[in-house]
């Protein structure tokens, strides 16, 4: 690569590396000649998968030690649709870090006016809600609705799409969406599919804030 | 290229070639090699400078006409911070339409809560808030402020960085901005020397606009 | 009429001169001895029905040079419920130009406290959300619901009535609606049968238009 | 008149008949040979200007008792700014009783986006920003000013509209109003000379609440 | 009791004495020996319920009244779910008078994001919505239902308890809310059996009010 | 004390045990007979002073696994004004959890409808201002300004009170705050001469949450 290549590091909060594996292989349509390196790691310390408000708050610390001792790259993702230790890591360096969550949300918009999540689980929609509150974007949301699946079935279960398309449904014709937030980063898999059933964008985060990173570093001057 | 290369249509809706040109010009960082081809394009009809709202109205079926006929592009991206006939076109195709505002909004709140508008004129901001509140966004504007120079000035005038710094600053200190948005697809080339001066994110609409048509070709599976 | 009588006009933005009649008409009892002439008149170049974005986008122009050249009214009400070129008609002229849409939704919240809205068709929802959203009143919207008619079938339909009767009390009775606004030019006739058969207020948004424009030329000095 | 002439009441809460006969005569405009009969009245009880919330609360079952015994009449209309009463006389009557506060935002919004209006005394603000927010509307709010006079001394006071011009001037400049609202009844032989200074919309509360009315009367079918 | 002691006076609104004394026993838990003592006093020309927009405003000057002549008191609570007359008291006293809708709402806040309400009766939600958007509050409205009984009867009444637990069902899964308020000052002796039944905090309206009176007349160092 | 006395832990989350001890003495006048027991502690691996996001993220676990050891509480207050850790506690017990951010602002809102808030330093505020619209509060916000001290400096400093006196002026007059609220733990001792100063509530954050832990706890059936 040229040595003046941006650099772009896509960090998994939790520790399944079969999920980062999956996170990259959704971001190859991003990886350009002429673009940015795209790097995915996982982090070895956190949990198995983010579920609960415990495994957000202890993936936060771990998550700025990374981004302060890899500081070679240009942008940061944090690839959890749980946002966790953005502010933290902000804090933490003043190249830019992106919430998967945020961007998903932010991209919907420039294509819909209201958006649906499908969320892994029940347990996480009032802390996703929470969130959205926190980012002044609420507003939009259409609805949220819960596969209950774990994150590890959710990346490799068989049944999983055709769950994702009943839950689709749902968002679209009972709660209104006009466009589809995969509300996990190891839903991505199914976004094609997904997108070509629902006749409605649908979104995968970790692409849409890859996306948002890629421009920033691309334009970026210094 | 490649007989598979994306492409992203760029339209310029006011009949100035040289903001045309310099649009493009701005948008040679995404120009990357295996990226997608962005073409832009003059409104040849269009007024010189879109600044009213008979302006802005008067473009929207030539703009509809144009993506009509070139409907071998990917994606469109109408280049007016005034996001003229946005839903006219959205209307025409099955292809992603962006506007540049819209565009421009959300990417600084994937970097910042509030955002701080530099104008062309303050006839325009009143318009310009009516659409911030349609997309639902105003909660996040911290200001917006106008340089009264016309578009054509805006383009190639001598003091109009020195201006527009002095209006970022009003906008960050004043008013609260945490990013700063220019107002007009015209003033692209003062966004680095900008962001340098005032230390936080400076966005060139139509460079967040093509970022996000970007994402959208790459990562299409059609 | 005395050489100082007030004259408002009221332009249906379709083509079809059997609305522009139907209008006039639910307008009788607002041509009272003393008061204003209200002349209806039809958009000739218009869309025969404006039910797309293309539709409410093309006559924005045309509405504009109608008031331009009929400059000797007081008062300016364009009659389609999307309330097309509005803002492009305000920039013509000094006098006060009314939009439907807003000057019903007004008048409802003088009565009511939420309202609902029978549209002619589903796809003029989103629309008018979007404009509702716009003027920054969405928030007192109970729900809109459609009848699925044309603008024609709507004026003339036999069924009509009843149509509106079974929406009217959805809207009232599901959605929580203590108002109903009819959402097109053409659905005045019924006004008073459906507000016999509601028991709560109905507004017909011509007449809501005409009031306000009637109340501004009567009440002004110049 | 006609047996069948439609009747407006308009009742000014305070007791002091110079206010009474000032409302009365700036609803001249809107007594038109074919409209409706606009009565004024005082209320006897009430106190000799409306000022403190105990005025407010004092004044509302006197006016119940008044709408309850002038039934005869067909449409009512609360003539002070802090619609006091509103709610206990719409439950005593199934005609439709108009608070002027409530009608002057509403006129003001088919007119410009934002408004500020001009209070009397300082100490009224936050009871109508109160109110304001009850019926949904404070976001359309620019500003309110005060006078800093009594009621008695607004209707009759010589430099009464060198101050108004002072205060719209500082809602239309610093605050960005794009109407003026009068705040008191008692203000409205100053609305024509404040609009021709201003050159914005000036609206006075009791005249947009009878223009209301009258529409609502000359529509009804009963 | 001490000379020093501090005092707090709980009015209930309406002249049923059984629902004073109620009212009364289910504070019995904040009276402890060093706090405050806590009186409980019936508005004897009250209406027997406060159940119309009349029998709200109509207490109004009674309890200005009732709190003037008893000035002795360090704090005052209006015991009514409707909140009657509390600016005009908060007008009349420096001390602190507390409103039990408003308070309520604040504690569930406390403890959850979104509440539901049970109401006696359903004319009453309209009325609570209101206040509600009045106090800036409704966005965390999760839903009101109502129980439609009469408050003698809820307090008194042998199937209330069951009634209540079916509406608060609705409320928690169907409404989504996290918490439950009590809609009126005489159900507080159900709160237990419900909350235990609900598995989510329910509220005793006058328990949160005088809550947090004992907590301002505790740390007043006047 | 008696075996059935209720217990309130509050946890002070920085390290300063002179803070702990102020915290402490300004809870005094609710440590009454036959009321709870209020225990208040040092998180001992608790930053100096909790000023930055880090030091908000990094009590998280530390918060959890105090309340978890210490289940013999009927209550826990978070005494922090960040509030750091909320919702990672009240994941970890059924026992309510207080965040005293959270019921400062809502015990603001029971006596007034604008608060201010006075912050230790500007670094903070934009961190208070993204919570307070996590929960949905921040229209009530009059503004919020800075003393730019340490914590330490707060709790000891000669010339605090003078500077807390000096901007919460400003907040009360410029910014229209009716109350003002104590953006640190550690400002407890100037409450009362503030307040008396002022002429409106002032509000220190952690009497505001041990009053709502104190009526939770005496009212609990458990």
């Amino acid at each position: 690569m040229s040595i003046n290549q941006r650099r772009i590091l896509v960090i998994n909060p939790n520790s399944n590396q079969a999920v980062t594996e999956g996170i990259s292989e959704a971001l190859d349509g991003l990886r350009v000649a002429g673009g940015a390196e795209i790097v995915c790691q996982t982090l070895q310390s956190g949990p198995y998968g983010v579920e609960s408000q415990k495994d957000v708050d202890s993936v936060a610390l771990p998550l700025r030690q990374m981004v302060e001792e890899q500081s070679n790259f240009d942008a940061y993702v944090i690839a959890c649709y749980s946002d966790p230790g953005l502010y933290i890591c902000r804090e933490a360096t003043k190249k830019p870090v992106f919430g998967i969550q945020e961007c998903a949300v932010l991209t919907s918009l420039a294509m819909s006016d209201r958006f649906g999540v499908i969320a892994i689980a029940s347990a996480s929609i009032k802390r996703h809600l929470r969130y959205l509150r926190q980012i002044g974007l609420q507003g939009h949301l259409a609805g949220e609705r819960a596969l209950n699946m774990t994150v590890a079935e959710t990346a490799s279960g068989e049944g999983t799409l055709s769950k994702m398309i009943a839950i689709a449904h749902k968002l679209k014709e009972e709660d209104g969406a006009e466009s589809i937030i995969l509300g996990c980063a190891g839903m991505a898999r199914h976004r094609s599919a997904l997108e070509a059933e629902l006749s409605i964008p649908v979104i995968d985060p970790t692409q849409a804030a890859v996306t948002l990173a890629l421009g920033a570093v691309l334009l970026s001057s210094s």
